[in-house]
């Protein structure tokens, strides 16, 4: 049996695939409420009668494009890190994300607008943060019982990993505002400081690390 | 020749808060675009046009709303803190922003949609951001001066400034998606954390500070 996938079958999935990166640009830009799928229809050459068919509603469509953008960044980029190893992979993916700044601005502004409780993607946002906090601490408590970890107490395990993500997502949304920073190195240089404290041993990060390339992203 | 204000021109004046505000929680709640200048009317309890007479377009309220609740915070809480006393104010603020959560939530939808280059927002933003960074790099050149800044060579003041700033906007979005985290602890403790390491000497911030009441925002 071939897993390799071609034909119309192969074109069927690239078809959904730029049609979800397109909305999802859309989105980012204008905003959930703001974005119509008429707009987004025209955008990538479909009817809005479309759309639905294939994604049921707009929110069926945002969600859609919020769970293929996040698979093909895992599938892309896999994080397989430990412990504080995990962590230092997020100073490249800062270079992968370069590549993806309408992935930045959809996640940043759905963020934002899901502070409102009947947005239909805040369960998705609440639960991705959850997730993400939870992930966090658990590869410090992995860090702290390989004695990798003096310079943190668990009781700020909590503290530190959300300090770390607020480091991530605050430096993107000034990048999106001042597309002139420099978002890699300022990350970097943040990071190093961060689990070089974490850690108590000097912790120096690669500045040429080698990143996949995600088309049309 | 008195300063109060009473009477008609006071409840214009007040009138005029009422409205801003109001239209900020909308805006903040469903994006720019997403809010109609019809919808904020009616949360409001005035005429479409009537919002138009008086602001001029939905971006003109936008700016007018943005310029009030500014000035509203530094007016309640004015950070007179200079050096290292700069970056404490900050805790404390986190206590006045628990009673602004509209506030909060406008600010971070609009500086994540202001990505967009056609965002009336957008200069707004970006202004309002490179301030902020170029503020924090001048009091860590105070506190430098002073001596009180030996955990920070001035190349890394730039960095430092933009993973300050990050903090605040980073936990900020956090809270607003899991409103039972302890917002004022976690950015009060990181932030111990980073002032120590800049001023290497302990610093300790007070978990019972005095702030301001506002007033329905």
């Amino acid at each position: 049996m071939t897993t390799t996938k071609r034909g119309p079958y192969r074109k069927g999935i690239e078809r959904r695939a730029e049609i979800l990166r397109t909305a999802g640009r859309v989105f980012g830009e204008y905003g959930y409420a703001g974005a119509s799928l008429r707009q987004i229809a025209d955008e990538v050459g479909v009817t809005a009668a479309l759309l639905i068919a294939h994604f049921g509603s707009k929110e069926g469509l945002l969600i859609a494009i919020l769970k293929h953008l996040a698979d093909e960044g895992d599938e892309a980029m896999p994080n397989d890190g430990v412990g504080i190893e995990f962590f230092t992979w997020y100073s490249p993916l800062m270079k992968f994300h370069l590549q993806r700044p309408g992935f930045i601005d959809l996640l940043l502004t759905l963020a934002a607008e899901a502070s409102s409780p009947t947005h239909p993607a805040r369960e998705f946002m609440v639960e991705r943060y959850r997730l993400f906090v939870a992930k966090c601490v658990a590869q410090l408590e992995i860090a702290h019982a390989a004695g990798d970890l003096p310079g943190v107490p668990p009781e700020r395990f909590e503290f530190e990993a959300r300090g770390f993500i607020a480091l991530l997502d605050g430096v993107e949304l000034q990048w999106r505002l001042e597309p002139e920073m420099d978002l890699f190195e300022t990350v970097t240089s943040n990071l190093e400081v961060m689990l070089t404290r974490w850690s108590g041993r000097e912790i120096v990060l690669t500045r040429d690390p080698v990143i996949p390339e995600v088309h049309g992203a």
